[in-house]
C-alpha cells in the first residue's frame, strides 16, 4: 500500500514554514504499513494542485493532503477538491454547528460569511470533524483510491490524523506490518561502521533494508522490513540484529525509540529508577531543558535547570567562584564541573549536567576558540568533565554539544 | 525563473527526519529572484530518482537536489546522477585532496576505500567543493536548465549553497527582484482580519500577491511582488502596506524579520536600547531561552534564565514563598509574578518574563484545569501578569505560551 503526501502552501515554497506535517503523517502511516512513496509541496494555485493530485494518484493508493482550507482568499484546496472530484460544494450542518460551538467558547466575536462558509464541503466528502478548528478534514474515494484532505494547523492535522485517519485507513486496506528497528551507535564514522559490518550487509536477506543515519557525534543504523507475517518480520530483523551486535559491541548504545528521540532514552531510564536531573547550560543556552520539557512526564525526573548565559550569572546563579573563572577563564573544565556540582545542590537532583563553551560566531567573553565546549557531569558519586572542538558553525557547535551531553548522561545513567 | 528542490533519503519518507533543508533553499533561492515551484521528496531508489529529475526538467529551470551523498551503499545519487546525464564518474584529485585533509585533521583513522570514492564524480560535473564534509557538491548544466546537487547534512548544504550556488545562479541568471514583507497582527483572528481589510485586498494589484498565516496567537500577513525594477516594486509594496495599516492600526504589531523569527524583534530592540532580559520558565520548560541564545548576539542582552519545572526548584532557586504557593497553588498569578521579580533580581535584568502552567496532558502538581498558564513580566517600574487557557494538547499549550510571552515581553520593551 502506498501514499503520497501532498503539502499545500506558498508558505512551504518560500521557505516562511518548515514542513514538520510530513515526518509526523508518514511515522503515523509507517506504523499500520503504508509506506510513503513521495512527498510534494505546492503552490497555492488550483492548476498546480491538480496537477499534483493527478499525477499522485497515478502513483499511489492514498494521498493525504494538508493545507490551504483556511477561510480567506488565498485558501483554494476545498474548491480545487471539488473540481478535481466533478462535485459541487454543498453546507453541512454537522460542520456549522462545529464551527459555531468553537465560536462561542473561544472568539467571542460576530460569525463572519467566510466562518460560516468553511461548512461549505464537497458533496461527495465524509466529514473528519476538527473539534480543535474550523476547518474540517475530509475523506474521498475514487474507484480505490482514497484522497484525505487536513487543515495544516499541525495540532489539528495530527489529532485528525490519529483518531480518525488512521482508524478508516485500518478499516479500508488489507496492509502490511512495517518494523524499523533503529541502533544507535557512538564513535565510528559511516565509513568505518561500513567497512567493520560489510560482511553481515552483503549477506542481509533482499527484504530487509540497511539505511545509515549519521548525526553529529553519532551513527543510527536503520533495519526495515514489512511482510504480513508480524511474527516472522519480527523475528528475522531480531535475527539480523544479534549477527550485527557482537561487530559493534563497543560502539553500541541502545535502540531508538519509536520517535526517534535521543532524550526520551535518558527520560525513560531516569523514570524507571526513580531518580531526578537538573541541568545547568551556557552554551546550549536552554535547548537540553527544552528538549526534555517538550514531552509529558518531565515531572517525574525533571527538577529543573539554569541557563547561566552571562559570565556574571554563573557567579550570581551557580554560586561559581569569581576566582575560578578568573583563573581558568569562564570556557574550562573546572568552571564547567563547578556548574554541575552547584546545580546538582542547588536542585537536589541525582544527576546534573552543565556545559559551558563558545558557539560562536565570536570569541566572546573568554578566549576560548570557536567551537570549544567543555561538558561536565556530577553525581552524588563524584564529577568530571571533557573538553570537545564542534568546529565553526553555530547551529552545529550547539547541536552537537546537546547530542555529546545526551551521550554522556546516558553513558552516566546507565552505569550507575 | 523557476526552481524545484528535490530531497533523497528513505529517511524523509518514513518520517524519520524532517526535511528543514527546503526552507533554508527556498528561502535563499528567493532572496535572489528565483521562484521554487515544487518540492519532491524521494527515496533512494534509482528509479524514482530519474523520474523525479526528468519531471523536475520539464517543470523548471533549476533543479537543487540533496541528499544521498554519503559513502555507503543506500547513497545512490552520485551514480544515479551519472546515469541521467549519461555520464561516467571520475576520480577528481581536488575532492581527494579534501577528504584526506579531513580525515586528518578530524578523523585520524585509515582511510577506507568508500572514502576514496566519495572522489568519484561525474566527468560532466564542476565540483563545489565541501569543506565541512567529505561529499562534494556539484553542478551540472543540460542546455538551460541546472542541476546541482548536494549533501544532506545541514550545515554543509547550508554552507555550499550561501558560498558557491547563489553566487553561481546569480551570474548564469537574469533574475528579477522577489520582495515579501509581512506583517505581525495580534488580536484578530483570520477571518476578522479578512472582513476587515476586504476592500483594500480586492483592489491589490494583480502582481502583488497576500497571504494569511495563522499562527498560535498572532497572524501574519504576508505581501509579495515580483519584477526586474526593484525600486519599483518596493515602492508599490509601500504604497499597498500604507494602505492598509490605518485599517489594523491597534493590532498591528510590526514587520516580521527577514528570517521570520518573533524573537529577533526583541533581541534586536534590547540590544539597540541597551536592556538585558532574565527569563524564569515552568511550563515552556526552557523553550523561551533557547530560541534567544539559537542566534548569536545573545550575550548583548541576555543574561540567562532558571528552568524551574519541579515545584519545589521554584522555592529552592527562585526564592518563591511557599506560603504563597500554599495559598494560591503554583500556577498562579501570585507565583508567576513572583518567579518573574525574583529572576530579575536574580539575574539583575532590566526586563525579566516568567511563565507557570499547565501543559498537560495530567493535571500535575497544581489543580489548575490542563492548559493554563499564567504568564507575568518585571520590570525596574513594576510588574503584571496575565491568565491564559490554551486548551488542551501538549504541544500547542507551550507554543502559544512562548509566542504569548514574547508578545507580552515585545510589547513591553516598546513601551519602556
Amino acid at each position: 500500500m502506498l501514499a503520497e503526501i501532498i503539502t499545500i502552501g506558498d508558505e512551504l515554497l518560500i521557505g516562511q514554514v518548515i514542513d514538520t506535517n510530513s515526518a509526523f503523517i508518514a511515522k503515523e502511516l509507517n506504523k499500520i504499513g503504508v509506506s510513503v512513496f513521495q512527498i510534494t509541496s505546492v503552490q497555492d494555485d488550483k492548476n498546480h494542485i491538480l496537477q499534483a493530485f493527478k499525477d499522485a494518484e497515478d502513483r499511489v493508493d492514498i494521498i493525504i493532503i494538508t493545507g490551504g482550507l483556511g477561510p480567506t482568499k488565498d485558501d483554494i484546496t476545498k474548491k480545487t477538491i471539488a473540481e478535481y472530484f466533478d462535485d459541487v460544494l454543498v453546507r453541512d450542518a454537522s460542520v456549522l454547528k462545529n464551527i459555531e460551538s468553537l465560536w462561542d467558547r473561544y472568539i467571542r466575536q460576530t460569525l463572519l460569511q467566510v466562518n460560516i462558509d468553511q461548512s461549505l464541503v464537497p458533496s461527495k466528502a465524509t466529514i473528519l470533524m476538527n473539534k480543535l478548528g474550523t476547518a474540517p478534514g475530509m475523506w474521498l474515494e475514487k474507484q480505490d483510491k482514497t484522497f484525505v484532505s487536513l487543515p495544516g494547523v499541525p495540532y489539528e492535522m495530527k489529532t485528525l490524523i490519529v483518531n480518525d485517519v488512521i482508524p478508516r485507513l485500518k478499516a479500508k486496506y488489507h496492509c502490511p506490518f512495517i518494523l524499523h528497528r533503529t541502533l544507535i551507535v557512538y564513535g565510528l564514522g559511516e565509513s568505518t561502521l561500513a567497512a567493520r559490518i560489510e560482511s553481515w550487509e552483503d549477506a542481509l536477506p533482499k527484504h530487509i533494508k540497511l539505511a545509515y543515519l549519521p548525526n553529529i557525534g553519532k551513527m543510527r543504523l536503520r533495519l526495515s522490513a514489512k511482510g504480513f507475517d508480524e511474527n516472522k518480520i519480527k523475528e528475522e530483523v531480531q535475527e539480523q540484529i544479534n549477527k550485527v551486535l557482537p561487530l559493534i559491541e563497543k560502539e553500541f548504545f541502545g535502540f531508538e525509540d519509536e520517535d526517534g528521540n535521543e532524550e526520551a532514552v535518558v527520560a525513560n531510564r531516569l523514570t524507571k529508577k526513580g531518580k531526578t536531573l537538573a541541568i545547568a547550560e551556557s552554551c546550549t543556552g536552554g535547548k537540553l531543558a527544552q528538549l526534555f520539557t517538550a514531552k509529558a512526564g518531565a515531572s517525574n525526573y525533571l527538577k529543573g535547570g539554569v541557563v547561566a548565559y552571562a559570565t556574571q550569572s554563573k557567579i550570581d546563579v551557580l554560586n561559581v567562584p569569581e576566582a575560578l573563572i578568573q583563573e581558568f577563564s569562564v570556557v574550562s573544565a573546572q568552571v564547567a564541573e563547578a556548574m554541575a556540582q552547584n546545580v546538582l545542590k542547588l536542585y537536589k537532583s541525582d544527576f546534573a549536567i552543565a556545559t559551558t563553551g563558545n558557539a560562536g560566531p565570536t570569541k566572546g567573553e573568554s578566549n576560548a576558540e570557536v567551537g570549544t565546549v567543555f561538558i561536565a557531569i556530577a553525581t552524588k558519586k563524584g564529577i568530571f568533565s571533557e573538553q570537545f572542538n564542534f568546529g565553526n558553525h553555530r547551529e552545529k557547535v550547539i547541536n552537537k554539544a546537546v547530542n555529546k551531553a545526551l551521550e554522556m548522561l546516558q553513558k552516566q545513567i546507565f552505569k550507575n
